[in-house]
């Protein structure tokens, strides 16, 4: 898309940022900790060494999505036993997913590692999702969400708001560990942004994604990382649900919807740390087509017309969660 | 009800004021275009050659219950197929859904009719629901939601402002066609206004309406006209549940939840498409009495008893959706 | 707990207080009677001349949870009959639950009797619960919620002000009788509480409790003191369900799960007014341990291994509702 439609669109940094202020205000509310680190550059501990919580993990997942998007929580009758549900709405799931709220900044010094999500991404916007997004954000406050159990090495961080274009007393670092309450939230309010990504990955033209909503049950968390990140997979994987509505041919919209729920995958069946321990550990061993939601509905508005692939799978979230 | 009771009800335009001054607002977010037309009243195009989405639906609905009610979009559990379920909770159901969300205002000129619902039709109030209703609103500004697939001609537009007696510049016009993702979720946000509706038509006195809740499963949009319209009612017919409470005699709760579910009409059981096309294509030879929820409880506030009548049909769904 | 943690944690006073005056200020939408006591107090009628309905209750329930909490309704999947639930989540649960809403304060003048809960019970703080929760408020503005059917006598509400330390012009009394319609949800809003509660009473240390989430049908309000308390008792004891993530030991975690369910009562089975009828209406012959949700997973942080214990009781449900 040209620099007209560009300049026509939401900023996910302005949107955010007066959720990221009301998160900091009811930090003692959420249970955070909110510091500055040596450059100046504002971090909000949501579970690694404040107690954070569910409702936290709520409204950093609302920042992640660019304050394009809700998240709430309800119980649903999906499954028996874990009965209180997620459902994410946007008012646009292509920007508020793919511009926003995926994990795609790769951050490394040292041993130090995280992939950043959340609106400060479109700042940067290096990666190459951004030129076919053709979205590029501009403004004076960035946030980003760092899914780690450790604090980020300063240079870092100020590297960070280098890239943003922001003073690092305007950068936002927002820390939820995978094994933590909040993080498990905010994972999990992924199961959208996961069905779009994956929609990017087998081809399908992103602008001609109009809408969508997604749910998944909350899993409990995990306090080794491994199982953690298995059980938040697998709310997904085995427990989500995605309807699209997609423009374009009819006969497209099967293909996606054949092709995007978890069961399309070789290594469907098995909960993701059976799958993960089976490829010895290596993450980058597993189908990567694998993380898509357990059932898919892609409605083409071409013709009216809805596809259903996939299937909810009960047992294995039992033999995840339990 | 008589001019005192009158002073004291809330007005529903100036409730809504705010909601559609945020709507306008986000208009990039919700992708709608906001446009002035000659005689300079807003119209806001829902999707038309605007995209608008559920979300965008969502507010609108908002909207039309007069600032007096909310729209929650979760996943539930009562379709397999159809998780996704809206929900509709109001401070005041009758004020709410009859006072202003009914599409009860008939618009024509030329070849151009509309049906008027939203907040202004109570500053109108020529409609005769509005004297049983003993409610008249005062406002300086008014909005108006169409469910058209086209821009209303100029000289409708300035006539709705002089009804409204409003300036033309302070009126609003929300426009959202049938087959759009906008238009699925306000229409589909009716369940509780057509339960109220079908009671009026029963002679059950309104007054005696205390509470009520209203949901109903998300239909996917169709792109002709009569499968759009088909689908949203179908939602309702077949998908959707009211549980009202009421004043009065047991007996008359109890005659009322027999009489409201779809199933007491003669043309329940065949999708609204199919019906349509039974009657050639004449609406107004379809039973009225069809309109209303699956399902309906009446709870009779005087000795707390429920009566439950009706039934979900999840396979006409299946008709109808897919 | 110290006076150094207690000076960080919020003030439920202050945090409800917005929500107080939003309730005001809405009065009239949501059928409210506002009016001032000889002393000068506000006194909000949610039911007893007044009308109010489930909106009123849901919002009188998040005040009731000192501002930290959320009540959402929305058709869930868990019953047939009775599809609205609600949903409880906290930002705090042990604070809002028990250091706000838990009806712990007893007061009585005359032959006037209530428990008064809410965000107010933490400024008087002179419960033996608020030595054990470490917490104390103060505030200039007090709020307490009176499940009552009439206006407290005046010196009593002079008295509730002295002992919260505020002007009597600035403590606001919310009145809300078990049959009324705001009654109704107020009290259901109150399952997650009734699991901490019993938390409590099995000697499980609160400071472990580090969140929590709870859902519950919502029952048809009931004309006679015994049936509505029973009702919106029953919803908890056989239709609701609690998730509690908690530190310590999983052998304790199991302990507490195991303990919670309304099913590890001497009186579980029957109906709430089938126990109070076999008791000849003593109240306090009943089994304390029977108040608590149906169902109860206790989530062990520690280990991330999850105990359910319990079960919903749908026909016991029908049998107390309809």
């Amino acid at each position: 898309m040209g620099e007209h439609i560009r300049n026509l669109r939401p900023s996910v940094s302005n949107l955010a940022a007066p959720l990221v202020e009301d998160l900091v205000a009811k930090a003692g509310v959420l249970r955070l900790d909110v510091t500055r680190s040596p450059c100046g550059a504002r971090l909000v501990d949501a579970g690694i060494n404040a107690r954070g919580g569910m409702e936290a993990g709520r409204r950093i997942a609302e920042i992640c999505l660019g304050g394009l998007g809700s998240v709430g929580i309800a119980s649903g009758g999906r499954f028996a036993r874990w009965a209180d549900m997620i459902t994410v709405t946007t008012a646009d799931p292509v920007l508020a997913c793919l511009g926003s709220q995926y994990a795609g900044w790769s951050l490394a010094e040292g041993d130090f590692f995280a992939l950043g999500s959340g609106p400060a991404r479109a700042l940067w916007a290096k990666e190459t999702l951004f030129e076919e997004l053709g979205y590029r954000d501009r403004a004076d406050e960035a946030c980003l969400v760092l899914e780690v159990d450790r604090l980020p090495p300063d240079t870092l961080v100020a590297r960070i708001a280098q890239d943003c274009g922001v003073d690092p007393e305007r950068l936002t670092l927002i820390l939820t560990p995978t094994s933590s309450l909040a993080g498990t939230v905010q994972i999990v309010a992924r199961v959208l942004e996961v069905a779009l990504h994956k929609t990017h990955a087998l081809h399908f033209p992103l602008e001609r994604v109009v809408d969508g909503i997604g749910s998944s049950p909350l899993p409990p968390p995990a306090p080794d990382f491994v199982s953690a990140m298995g059980r938040t997979n697998d709310a997904t994987l085995y427990g989500g649900n995605v309807q699209l509505f997609v423009e374009g041919p009819e006969s497209e919209a099967r293909e996606l919807a054949e092709g995007l729920p978890s069961s399309s995958s070789r290594d469907h069946g098995r909960t993701f740390a059976e799958i993960f321990t089976a490829y010895n550990g290596d993450f980058y061993a597993m189908d990567p087509m694998l993380f898509s939601p357990a059932r898919v509905t892609v409605t083409a508005l071409e013709t009216g017309r809805s596809f259903t692939f996939g299937a909810f799978h009960e047992d294995i979230l039992e033999r995840s969660f339990a």
